[in-house]
């Protein structure tokens, strides 16, 4: 058994049943109707404290069972999902002057993305519901990590690609044995296929970025912060935003754990996209309803010009007395090489882009250096090594000899005797 | 304080004290003259029981801090080293037949191998002996988890690698703000180049692998296995072998709570090499000296002609009543992607080589199925996504239409109708 009580539109407050195959409110139909899952905290805390947490070996999201819409007694994969680190690296808040910053570095999950925490939700839905094949399109972190948990989970996975998706995304979701449809046309024709085909042969999906459950296992990293900053919660929380589920996921975290008692404030929300791809930035800082708008950026993971989530994310924003703002991409790349060097975590470009986001806005006065920072690493910069490249710069070239290392050295100001 | 007696020679015996700058046996040499670290098993018998890691939170490799060679309170990198998990996934046992095989995921490490738990000993230690720069030559992982605890450490670090070395690996090290000497030569100009400036500017070397506190942390990782088996050890341990430092570490590590009564039988160890490069699995099995081999193997991180630590790998391989064996490139790539779509898991070469091997002893029915067996998987796919491209496959390629689809998937058997 679970807590959840049902699912409620947030667009007309309708509530439903929660069942399968229901993902959105038929009143308001699959744009609008986005629904969110309601769980019973009145049960939930008459059975659970959280200082019962102590005593939980398990260091995966799971040890948040009551909070999550799956029974406890489902089949779930092995993979240790959640758990990631909560840094403070000390190296980045001096550069910064800042002194009260934390990084959750969630490029550390099995297939390197936060995405594995609504992956295996989907997986292990869909084996409740006694499913045996799960589908999305997708060339990013939300195939690699649905075609990982799947495979953990003994599923087959049919997974498509646009032709133009790069070989190392590709080889990722192969070699987790998905079957990897790459459709000779753009991201359009192969989310349009791929929705031909789940709808023919009724596999589970997880296309849809409104599935109410997907947000559910995103929130896990809201719950993990908070419990490892011993429930005193961060005066803002900052990530990048897409699609805007992962925001409204944080959000829907730290929004569980205050009606449970667990905490006793909310955090503000930075949410972070790049100037590439800003719908929903732009939506908030002028005030208006958002806009499609191109993309044009290198944080291919955010790279959403029709954002799925736009409501959920523009109301947790608003609602947080929060800030959505942009980046330009070498500000991404500049944070990539800032990150790594100062604490030696290696993100991706949309994985850093909260931090691009922190580092203006600390900067511009508008977030203050003493308050107290989690930025959350959304996936790591092995994912892709190209962008890094154009990040680090390049390396000192020499012939095998100490007298041209020497001048090589001299000429950079690196040579030791003249350092120290 | 730490526990460590001192220094014990592998060749002639002496006993050394553990002093800064002191790595090898003065008497033996460089070459032969390989120092043990010896520790006062009695005074740590005397103030721990392994029951007392139970409450234990830190999950890192530093939960076992009386059996490392750093004080306990010398300043630490914040990274989570160690604490990688070990999977016990079904869908790999059951297609092998067998029935208590675990997965070591150690590409679950910060910078993606278990060359972190060597490495974060290295800036520990180089930093209690007011060092502030690390160094070494290397295009691998050694590389560029030494350049990631470096950066999160406050410690400059020169790497100094080969012309050749793949962008992929420089990016990495560049990212983590490492100096990189990119060496017009191949890997012998870098290591000698990087050992003259090591010796002119006294930076701290990690370049020995035969610097005796390196094999202590990696030992760490047979400690994990062994707790979290709940003490019971395996019959046996796998794993890929180059250098011949990580087998000897895994060793140490059993050794130890042997010791310590925490443990009550030694596990046997399974080293397996490339067939393309296999100086000591080639010297075990034609029960000889070792002697200098060709690399020619895609599993670069064990393509290592002259191992530097033979004589302990050898040893541990021996005393175990263990085997030394050699898979084929083929069998390697093969065991990548069986990892991958039977538990989810995403190997590099050499991080599967150790599965290759287990699959092929078992094959050839010198590894019984209903042993208990724990493969340890040293490395991350996603550092080397070419070969993994080699070992994936190709997608299926269709235009987007249905008609076309359900042709493309008939012909490969996988229309749902057909299969269900």
């Amino acid at each position: 058994m679970n807590y959840i009580l049902g699912l409620k539109c947030i667009n007309c407050g309708k509530e439903i049943e929660s069942t399968a195959g229901v993902y959105t409110c038929p009143d308001c139909g699959r744009q609008a109707g986005i629904l969110d899952v309601v769980y019973d905290y009145e049960a939930i805390r008459k059975n659970y404290r959280r200082d019962q947490l102590a005593g939980n070996k398990d260091i995966s999201m799971f040890r948040y069972m009551p909070l999550l819409p799956v029974d406890p007694q489902s089949r779930r994969p092995h993979l240790r999902i959640g758990g990631t680190p909560l840094y403070k690296p000390e190296g980045l808040e001096k550069s910064l002057g800042m002194s009260q910053l934390y990084i959750k570095d969630d490029g550390q999950n099995p297939t390197a993305s936060l995405k594995d925490r609504a992956s295996v939700i989907a997986v292990i839905r869909a084996a409740q519901e006694k499913m045996t094949t799960v589908a999305c399109a997708s060339t990013g972190n939300a195939a690699s990590s649905l075609a990982g948990s799947a495979a953990a989970m003994g599923l087959q996975s049919f997974i498509f690609v646009p032709g133009r998706a790069p070989q190392g995304k590709v080889a990722q979701l192969l070699i987790f044995g998905a079957h990897v449809i790459s459709v000779q046309g753009n991201y359009d024709d192969a989310f349009r296929l791929s929705a031909a085909a789940i709808d023919r042969w009724g596999w589970y999906n997880r296309n849809a970025a409104i599935n109410p459950y997907l947000v559910e296992g995103k929130k896990t990293v809201a719950l993990e912060i908070a419990e490892q900053l011993d429930w005193s919660v961060p005066d803002w929380v900052v990530l990048s935003v897409g699609d805007g589920c992962t925001i409204a996921g944080v959000w829907k975290g730290f929004q569980d754990l205050y009606r449970l008692g667990w905490i006793d404030k909310m955090p503000r929300l930075l949410g972070v996209q790049s100037s590439g791809c800003s719908p929903l930035a732009d939506a908030f800082q002028e005030n208006r309803p958002w806009q499609p708008a191109e993309e044009n950026t290198i944080a291919d993971s955010i790279a959403v010009g029709m954002p799925r989530n736009p409501d959920k994310a523009l109301h947790a924003v608003t609602e947080s007395h929060g800030m959505l703002v942009t980046v330009s991409d070498e500000e991404i790349l500049a944070s990539m090489r800032f990150l790594g060097r100062t604490s030696g975590i290696f993100g991706e470009p949309a994985g850093v882009t909260g931090l691009a986001g922190l580092m203006k806005t600390v900067h511009q006065g508008m977030i203050s250096k003493d308050e107290k920072i989690a930025a959350i690493v959304t996936g790591n910069g092995l994912k892709d090594v190209k962008n890094a490249i154009t990040a680090a710069g390049e390396p000192i070239k020499t012939p095998p000899s100490m007298d041209q290392l020497v001048e090589e050295l001299k000429s950079r100001r690196l040579l030791p005797e003249m350092n120290q």
